[in-house]
């Protein structure tokens, strides 16, 4: 759409000029005549024959009424009559208006009488845009009237928007369905709609001191869309762009902060219980091969590695600096860290920001800026990169290696996915703390991981996004690569208070993320633990090919709550074929239920568990099979693991891999079957008929952002 | 209030002797009448005089209407006129609607004109009621509208419902709000409504054959509530009534089967790998101290028990009958049960209704109703109940004694039951399988569990009630003691389709269910790891006093997530007064941050989450704690887990409880800590924020329904 932005500049000037902050009508009405945004036509009659020409123009019914400077309330003076229906009515009216005026006040000044469109029925419905601190410009939309009010049935897109995405706002609401016409409603025009939604994306987006904006109500009928009434504020002074590298230089130096090949911890020490000893112990008994600079002013010689007073007596080339030193000394270490020209710090320090010393977090960020050092954290634990062997923390080494990468903005989470990863054996890639993100955030990780092939699944705590733009954007490129897992921490309103209070942040509106992370390709974990689960799930499932699920069950029971468990998580089971009906009947008892699920029954052997899993897994319609497993002594729990690995490796050898997920329903022995489930690639959970499908139903959601099924 | 049956007696009479299944408008409207709600008022005029006099009294506006077998269109021939403001008017639309009669067809006979009163205005609401097979009549409340269709906005109570109950409908949809009168409408009568409601509740009780009812819409406004549309349809052959035993037959009987001192094991055997073999072994070695009669047609003596024929030739009384013979032989060896007089059997085979055989299932509930025993099952894995050392199943003892009592419908349910509460050392009372459900059922397990001390939380997995009403009614009793948790399995479409394959029963419509179990006390848990967490939870946590609850975290952004985990458990963080503030802050550093999480950081001492702990607990104005412990060197794992006992058992020593949960982050050491705390009763939870506030939550919601707080 060609806009008129010559026009929309005046009229801003104008109001800048006057000090205002806010838009009069006619000025909105100007801004959204420029963007081709649709309100009610209006004009200035000045004889009766001219309103019957006017309302004539813009159509029946209209409202008229008087324009004087002296007069001010105009419904007092009779200078109004709304649902004027033809062109004699109008002609009668001005005169009528005309005629009251005059005789309100006989010296009132005349400009003539204003003929305005008047809407008519439609579906009511409020479009607006807001400026977030972390997303920038959003357009909104939602159901007017109390829909929006007392259901707060509201949903946001980054501006602008393309045209997809902002039809799909229109399905994005709880009540979108009534714009599809019900109770014998007709359906709006979904076109006109989103190309008002659209107009509004750009036009925020192409004026950026456009803080907010609402047409509220407009009224959407079959063939357009028009806003009753605009209201625009200003915000002449816009934040500025924050500062960001390429992608390609992010990547750069990315690679060489995680996968470096000389790490310098400065505050290096050979005592026992300070934080530059467990460094040096972590990087050494981890196994990292690299080189190790320990740096200390005193110390010749640490942990039998040489130590240097500074990294800049270092000889070779650093590649990263760990630091382990108070606050106070860290911003003139950091200075000779760029002096070194290395390209990464890793600020295990607290004391920043999240202490109240946010002077001295705006130095060491000033530093790292002058001298092009990426700086993780300060607060933070330090990070992990297991394909290096690398453990740059005060914690302890992790050396189970996987495809998972997680990151945390706070120290306690970090600890939490360390304990639970190392107790479920999680494969992990790299275990990285942000905290107070003084610089490296969650995007430049994201950059990170979409390239590194020792990741496959990316999974990250947060609690702020301090760039949630361009969060989105790389987001959306990654996602299509690789599953992206978010816990975004602060989601309620008590929460939200929280965070404020931890960080110094203002967490962002809820519904804004939510709406920007699922556009992303984002998939949202509601909890801790489900974000622990998926990061180790989805690494070990493949990717689906199609929606068929399929459930085969030993336990009839386990069957309905999986079935259950499936609806939550939006996943389609397969309507099973006859032909494929029958198949499945041949191995199952007459009163087992085939069907879907396939219930085999509880007192079945081994070979009909093997016969209707390699079924399911041969057919090419089913795509995903949920099993479950009911323990019993004829089907004794390592029995079935093994003979689900089997099947499943037999079926991998002929090329076929589907994904598979088990729930284990009996006495204790499950958690052994469940363990050799999950080390062969199944990820299968003791007395859980959620889990199994929650971690399914994540891949799948992942599955279908990417555009790989459906 | 008085209703008129007799009135209502006669409109039915009439059209059951017609054949007909719906009533008639007119009909609809004397129903209403009789039982005062309100529908518009109508009368026939036969002057122009009487049409104003008419209009008067029932208030204007009216619509006016020919009233003539020989129009039928009455619009066609002017025989309309609606929106009369005036007795003028209406003498005036008399004599128009006349006239226009006439020259619309001159011989037309005219018996007058109709005047109706005319309903403006005022919010469209639906009332309701539906018969269902499991709950029997349910009166409903929905908003009107696009709302009840597109949002499904609709709440369901037993009927009759009580004036609270009627009242609580009113909240309980989600576009509740708009009744109270938004964007400047004004509120509607509440009175009006709910005794709208509970004369429909008070109508279909009394007349079971009314089988559906709909008012819609009813227009609610500030002074009253008029439906302008009513259907009833009829259905003349209303299901019967089920047999229940009193109250306390129930008690005495189950008394005897739960707590048997006698128990004779039908079709017990010497043969390892046969079932009545695994229950013999599992009564001896479970420790049981009754006395033990295996049955066998043969052996004289099994497993060093004098072995009988029949239960008839034993000498002594027996309290239940454990059967573990083949489908085919049960009937008979029931019988012989029911010669003896035994008060309950246990059918642990399967071979019924499950697997179609509907007849068999037919023949033992006759059986068991004739000689008055009570059965359980058939096709379940038996029952424990610990406090006698009592298991009598085919799995294996249970030993780990507690307040938890579970049932579940399914076997492999039970199995995922006892395998979870051996892992997790969770206390139990009970465990039960009902199987089939030919007798007994979650009612009756209820109506027992109330009473017995070695019980406090109840905990049922079901697929569906064969009589929802009577556990409604015990149900409300009973939750009113003690905790009563409900997995409800086949709660979505698709599950409750895997439902009725499985048991062949209906399950019911998950709305009804919703509305009916919460109205009842009971705690709905979301999945089967939610039912086992609540359980095991429950009964370690104390009653809370009040609705105050603190959190306690070492982990700022533990402290985040337990926020939102509070706000998602409709849990009410507390707003800290300023001098508690000032208590707390004097133990945590100045940058913690205190308010409400009380944030004490990180690196902390002991010390420091001893004293803010202690502190929470004796500050009587807060009534719950959530602590998040942060894994340090500082302050250890079991380092915290043994000063959070030590502080608890201090404070129990001065009397003081409250409910506590914790959040532990950290390395796998944790997982040590939390099972100390569990043991000394504190819910405690590694690498999660959202269990232990769940079953917090859980708790609370159940002293809420209690009436215990608030």
């Amino acid at each position: 759409m060609a806009h008129d932005k010559a026009s929309v500049r005046k009229v801003l000037d104008k109001a800048k000029a006057e000090g205002r902050t806010a838009l009069t009508a006619p000025e909105g009405k100007l801004v959204c005549d420029a963007y081709g945004i649709s309100v009610p036509q209006e004009g200035l009659a000045g004889s009766a024959a001219d309103a019957a020409k006017l309302a004539q123009g813009m159509g029946f019914p209209v409202v008229m009424k008087i324009v004087s400077p002296d007069i001010l309330h105009k419904t007092e003076a009779g200078g109004v009559v709304v649902g004027v229906r033809s062109a004699a009515e109008a002609e009668k009216a001005y005169d009528a208006i005309v005629a009251n005026a005059r005789k309100y006040k006989g010296d009132a000044r005349i400009a003539g009488v204003q003929v305005q469109q008047m809407l008519l029925g439609g579906q009511e419905v409020i479009v607006g845009a807001v400026t977030d601190q972390s997303f920038g410009k959003l357009v909104a939309f939602g159901m007017g009237g109390v829909l929006v009010e007392v259901l707060k049935d509201i949903t946001f897109r980054l501006a602008p928007t393309g045209k997809e995405e902002a039809l799909s706002m229109l399905d994005s609401i709880k009540a979108g369905e009534i714009l599809k016409g019900v109770r014998g409603a007709e359906a709006v025009s979904r076109e006109a709609l989103a190309g008002l939604i659209r107009s509004v994306s750009e036009l925020v987006s192409d004026f950026p001191e456009i803080a907010e904006m609402d047409l509220n109500p407009v009224f959407a009928t079959k063939s357009g869309a028009t806003a009753a009434d605009v209201r625009i504020v200003m915000d002449w002074n816009p934040p500025l762009q924050r500062y960001r590298p390429s992608q390609d230089e992010i990547v750069r130096q990315m690679n060489r902060i995680m996968r470096p090949d000389a790490v310098a911890v400065i505050g290096a020490s050979s005592e026992d219980g300070k934080i530059g000893n467990s460094v040096m112990k972590n990087l050494i008994n981890g196994g990292y091969a690299g080189k190790i600079y320990p740096i200390h002013p005193k110390s010749p010689e640490i942990m039998g590695r040489k130590a240097y007073k500074s990294v800049k007596e270092v000889p070779g080339e650093i590649d990263v600096a760990v630091f382990a030193i108070p606050a106070k000394f860290v911003a003139q270490a950091l200075v000779e860290c760029g002096e070194k020209q290395i390209p990464g710090a890793v600020l295990i320090p607290s004391g920043f920001a999240e202490t109240g010393n946010v002077e001295g977090q705006k130095e060491i960020q000033e530093i790292g800026r002058k001298y092009n050092i990426r700086l993780m954290g300060p607060n933070i634990y330090g990070y992990y990169y297991t394909p290096k062997n690398l453990c740059a923390t005060f914690c302890t080494p992790y050396d189970y290696k996987g495809k998972a990468a997680l990151s945390s903005q706070s120290g306690g989470i970090g600890m939490a996915i360390i304990g639970f990863s190392r107790s479920a054996k999680m494969g992990v890639s790299a275990i990285v703390g942000l905290g107070n993100k003084s610089d490296l955030d969650e995007d430049d990780l994201l950059t990170f991981f979409e390239q590194d092939d020792n990741t496959e699944v990316i999974a990250m705590h947060c609690e702020d996004l301090k760039d949630g733009r361009s969060f989105a954007e790389v987001a959306k490129r990654v996602s299509r690569k690789k599953p992206v897992i978010v816990l975004k921490a602060g989601r309620t309103a008590l929460g939200a208070r929280a965070a404020s209070s931890h960080t110094g942040a203002l967490a962002g509106n809820d519904k804004i993320y939510d709406d920007v992370l699922r556009q992303s390709g984002v998939i949202r974990a509601p909890g801790l633990r489900d974000m622990l689960d998926y990061a180790r799930a989805l690494q070990k499932l493949p990717t689906p090919k199609g929606e068929n699920v399929v459930i085969i069950t030993g336990a009839g029971g386990s069957g309905v709550l999986l079935s259950d468990a499936c609806v939550d998580n939006g996943l389609s089971l397969m309507r099973m074929p006859p032909d494929l009906d029958q198949a499945f009947r041949k191995f199952i008892p007459p009163f087992g239920a085939a069907g879907n699920p396939v219930d085999i029954t509880g007192g079945e052997p081994p070979t009909t568990y093997k016969n209707t899993i390699k079924l399911g897994l041969e057919d090419e319609r089913i795509h995903a099979l949920v099993l479950g497993y009911w323990h019993t002594i004829i089907t004794p729990p390592m029995v079935f693991a093994r003979l689900v690995v089997e099947v499943v490796e037999e079926m991998k050898a002929k090329g076929i891999t589907k994904p598979i997920v088990a729930s284990l329903a009996g006495d204790v022995q499950v958690e052994e079957a469940a363990e050799h489930l999950y080390d062969h690639g199944i990820p299968a959970y003791a007395y859980s008929t959620e889990i199994p499908v929650a971690v399914l139903g994540a891949k799948y959601k992942w599955a279908r952002g990417a555009g790989l099924v459906r």
